[in-house]
């Protein structure tokens, strides 16, 4: 499935997708089934993760370079498939290139918008920068939700400590809600970044043992359907042919392979290392 | 203390110190009362940390253009302080530069060899990637010691989250070390981290609680030795003249400022922004 050169000469649209790391997977994961026919080029900055305590210039610098990368490959639409650098680069990645851009901050205000109902409190988990930004803020106010931010800086390193089920990261999680929940009741939580879909199952555990009932609600799944609409429903069809992808990662492509299998939810045959002169 | 300007008046030697980020600051907080006089230009490529859990090749690579820096600064000396990018690009450094280079591995080695006395078995508490070079245990069996090495990729997260003091990161250090002394009884264990010394007290306070009495040794002290060992004792001099040092780091100045400061336990007045070109 990850042979490009079998899969530069299906039909669909070529995809370019990137992350700081692995995190995005959980987006490709969901884009896969979705748009059979396409090809994916996937692009993992792993020499310069993790995204969420730098600054906004230094993620700017890095999401364009790797947009730039992928318009290179011959991409057609772009998907900022992380939380940081869409919050932070948006604007400057769509200056920086000429296709269409799909980040993961509109798509996941809407879902949450729609998860809420009626009721307008919601709760967002994410990084520091992203958290700082305000994006999901300002993105829910728009769609008139009272939003709560927090911060959750341990929950990548735990994520990708393999630690998931763990009961280190149940209390982690108990210490960032105990406290989320005493700012706000919220009838929907989002998942502001790209890894913690992986845990998103202990995240709604420690809201029912926080007598919290709030729906748990992840990005990837809205911004695959936003790339769908972007894209115009014409493109949906090819059903008999697969979905492809290649990936490519700044650093080990070992590590890449066997992390990243994790998020992807299937085997990685290649990665193919990339200097992005970092 | 940080005036450049003023400092480059002194008679002292000028020395170059880097690291990923904040931890060197515990390096050359050991190295500003030893060596009076001394100036000293810090480097945190904060852009691109943490190098811990990153391939061989990208360490190197971003060590190289750290030390280049450094001697293109009028580094007459330089101190990799940092375990990680000693461990896996000691030798890369000191290929690229011509100036003589100092890096914490073989200081820390000796000092836990001094503290393990005539009892062998030493305790190596790292990253991922100092682990997996087995720097220390090479070091340390030159020493005719033998080392265990237990990689604890949480700690550094935990320490920049400010949760030093926390139960979690008592039950994180009862789980690494509960499982390392099921492998080894050491006499002394040796913080293979500069971000470790500031949880210094809860390893100690958690090793007795697993009953065991091993000394514990940090390498900022032995490397500041080495460094005055590596000057000549001729140049140990000016004791009326204080230490001055200006600090350089590659992503956001006011973080450095705020965290550094803990690291180094005094003031940063400034920090300059630097573009290694990531």
């Amino acid at each position: 499935m990850s042979n490009p050169e079998a899969s530069r000469t299906s039909r669909g649209p070529v995809i370019g997708v990137f992350d700081s790391g692995f995190g995005g997977l959980t987006v490709l994961r969901e884009l896969l089934p979705l748009i059979p026919g396409a090809h994916y080029i996937y692009l993992g900055d792993t020499a310069r993760l993790p995204y969420g305590a730098k600054s906004r210039e230094t993620i700017a610098r890095y999401a364009v370079s790797s947009a730039q990368f992928l318009e290179q490959q011959g991409a057609e639409l772009l998907v900022i498939a992380c939380n940081t650098a869409t919050a932070l680069a948006l604007q400057d990645v769509r200056l920086a290139v000429t296709l269409p851009v799909v980040g993961v901050i509109e798509p996941g205000a809407s879902a949450v918008a729609h998860a809420a109902g009626s009721a307008k409190d919601v709760l967002v988990l994410a990084t520091s920068a992203t958290v700082q930004s305000h994006a999901y803020h300002d993105a829910c106010l728009a769609l008139g939700l009272r939003t709560t931010e927090i911060a959750c800086p341990l929950l990548v390193p735990l994520v990708e400590e393999g630690w998931g089920d763990h009961h280190v990261t149940k209390e982690v999680l108990r210490i960032y809600l105990k406290d989320a929940l005493a700012q706000c009741t919220p009838s929907a939580v989002l998942l502001g970044c790209t890894h913690y879909p992986l845990i998103k199952h202990v995240i709604t555990s420690v809201l029912r043992e926080l007598a919290s009932d709030a729906a748990v609600i992840d990005s990837a799944h809205a911004t695959a359907h936003a790339v769908t609409a972007q894209l115009g429903l014409n493109r949906r069809g090819h059903a008999d042919v697969p979905a492809t992808f290649e990936c490519f990662a700044t650093d080990s492509t070992d590590k890449f392979q066997r992390l990243g299998s994790s998020f992807l939810d299937q085997e990685i045959d290649s990665v193919t290392l990339l200097d992005l002169g970092g």
